[in-house]
Formats: C-alpha cells, structure tokens, sequence
C-alpha cells in the first residue's frame, strides 16, 4: 500500500506529520509491519525530533542554518535564489525517506519522538510525499 | 515480525549491536527480505561503520564532538543539560533508522560494516529499538 | 527479491544509479511496493538529489570536502591514507541505506530526483550495493 501525501509548508520549519502518518497507518489496519514514507523533493526532508519543547526544534533550525549559511562564495548553483543550493545541502544532511516499524497496530514512535517534514526553502511550498505501509 | 530490542548504554560512544540484530534475522528464518532498524529516542541514533580498527570509530566522536560541541552560545534549549541539545543535533545528522537486505539467511552487511547504536548522552541509557524482519 | 549491483567508480564523486536501479524495479514487475537500495561499504554512501543542474552536485561535493577536510590534526585512523577518515565521516552524514516506494510500476522518485552512489575515496573502487524490492 502506497498512499500520497501532500503538505502545504508554509517557508522553512519542522512541520509535524505524526498525526498524518498515524492516520495512514490506522488505514492500513496492520497489526505488525514498517511504515516508510518518503520525501520527492531536493530542498525538503524527514527527520524525528523532540515533540515536546519546541526550543529543540527552534535550536535544530538556527545550528542547521549557522552551519548551511546562504551566500556562501563556493556556491555557484545559485541561479534559483540565494537559499537554493543551502536547501539541498541541509536535504543530504537529513533524511529523504524514513522507515518506522508498525508495533501492535500502532507507529512505533517513541514517546518524545514527533516526525517532522523539514522545509528547507524560504517560500512556502506544496510538497509531495509517499507513504509505504507493508507487513 | 517486529522484535523489541534493549541496549543498555555506558555514556557517550558507538555500541556494537551487530550480533544481536543478526541473531534476530536468524530466527525469522528468512532467506531474503529486509531488516530494519529503528531508535525509539531523538538522543542516539544508529550508524554503520568500519567494524575493523577502532581507531576509526573514535574518530568519528571526535569530529562530531567538535562540530556541535557542548555550551554553544546559539543553544536555548539547555535545560536538560549541556549534553541533550548537542545529542539531537547528531541524532539528525546521523541515522534514525536503517534498512539491510536478508541475502541468503544473512544480513548483508560488508565484511568492513558494523552496525551501532551511537549514544549521544554523556550518561548510560536504557535504549529501545525496534527491529522488523519482513520478506 | 534480493539483487546485487556492482558498480565501478571513477574517484570522488556522485554517480547516477537511478536507471540501473529502475531496471531491476522493472523486473520486479510489482505495482506497488518499496525498493530498498544499500551500499555495502563505509567509505562510500548514497543520496538523493537534484538530476537536472550539475553545478548542484559540483558544490555539494565541494561543501562537504570543505567541513571535512584531509589532513585534520584530530585524525588519528590515518594509516588507509589521507583520504580514508574523511570518507568515513562523509559516509555517516550522508546515507547507507534509502528506501524509494513503488507507484504504478515506477520508483516513486520526484522529477528533479536522482538517486546518487556517492564515491568519497580518492581512487575508482568496484562498489557493491544490494537492492531488494518488495510489496
């Protein structure tokens, strides 16, 4: 079972998808099995964070961007925008795909884990994600 | 076939757990499929890495001990320790989850790869893992 | 469904694997599914990124090449050469394993995605990758 997934991002930031994911999961009915879900882009990506203090997450993006700055003079794929090429170098640094195993009919996330769908450009983007359910 | 899988950690450092995620894939009996490993915390994560000298391993910590190191100005997240903002930092540079194929009743790791667990706290853990073993 | 792909690099750098990897997802024949792609050593890794401009992947290499340089003083694994604790660290920033699902018959990749095998040794080596696809 492969279900899409869209999510409206509204400019960089983790965005939480638990609830979204879970839904599908709930959908599948699988009692035990992996849940993967996948990211089509080059200048987003998946991570699993602290769900509970959003310090965390506030201290995840500014570390992420003081280590990825924009302008920086190596860049010279630079034609789509100042935070283009750092976007993409954030994406290889995080996760495309993620796989969770499913655990007595639920995700098996652990209790602070949230997953989250990282938008790594500036503007808000309408982004395409594939979730795979399977025993 | 999802087993539970609990580490005990001694503090920060790459734990070997090759041997008892081999041993779960043995009992499935499965001749080809895939093994997937997940962390259920946002403090460690997973890695696979030269399984021969240590020296590499070691290496490793250090480098990314000086890449995000501890009482870094840019922190707000500090209540839980100097340790805990550094740890979700490596946590999402490193790996929440991995996936192996079963090739011949064996996960096909290379003869060089081991697989650890990577505690990023500076005191031990109790760590649970999840790990599936599908076809 | 276990495949092995043998795949001869050149030296640094990323190298498209995307059509040998839709080959045996062709051959696969399943409608829907997951394409589970790893490399079976430590000082070579995966990613997915942007297929249409070079100049991408030029400065991904090169940013990486700058945060993990030869010839760091806190290496002590140095006896594989210069080359050989960078393209360790490389390895675990990026990813040893990367799971695709299948849509329609079709790796569910994005328009601007390729999937890369990222060579992080000097010298061209025969690398070895197991796929597995499943439903």
């Amino acid at each position: 079972m492969v279900e899409e997934l869209i999510v409206e991002t509204q400019g960089q930031g983790l965005l939480d998808i638990t609830h979204q994911v879970k839904k599908i999961v709930d959908i599948s009915g699988n009692d035990h099995g992996l849940c993967t879900v996948f990211v089509t882009h080059t200048s987003a990506s998946l991570t699993i964070q602290e769900n509970a203090d959003p310090s965390a997450r506030r201290d995840l993006e500014n570390w992420l961007n003081r280590l990825v700055p924009e302008n920086d003079a190596l860049y010279t794929h630079t034609t789509e925008g100042p935070d283009d090429m750092p976007a993409h170098i954030k994406a290889i640094l995080t996760s495309t795909s993620l796989s969770i195993p499913i655990i007595n009919g639920k995700l098996g996330l652990g209790v602070w884990q949230g997953l989250y769908l990282w938008e790594h450009r500036r503007m808000g983007h309408r982004r395409r994600l594939l979730v795979h359910v399977s025993r």
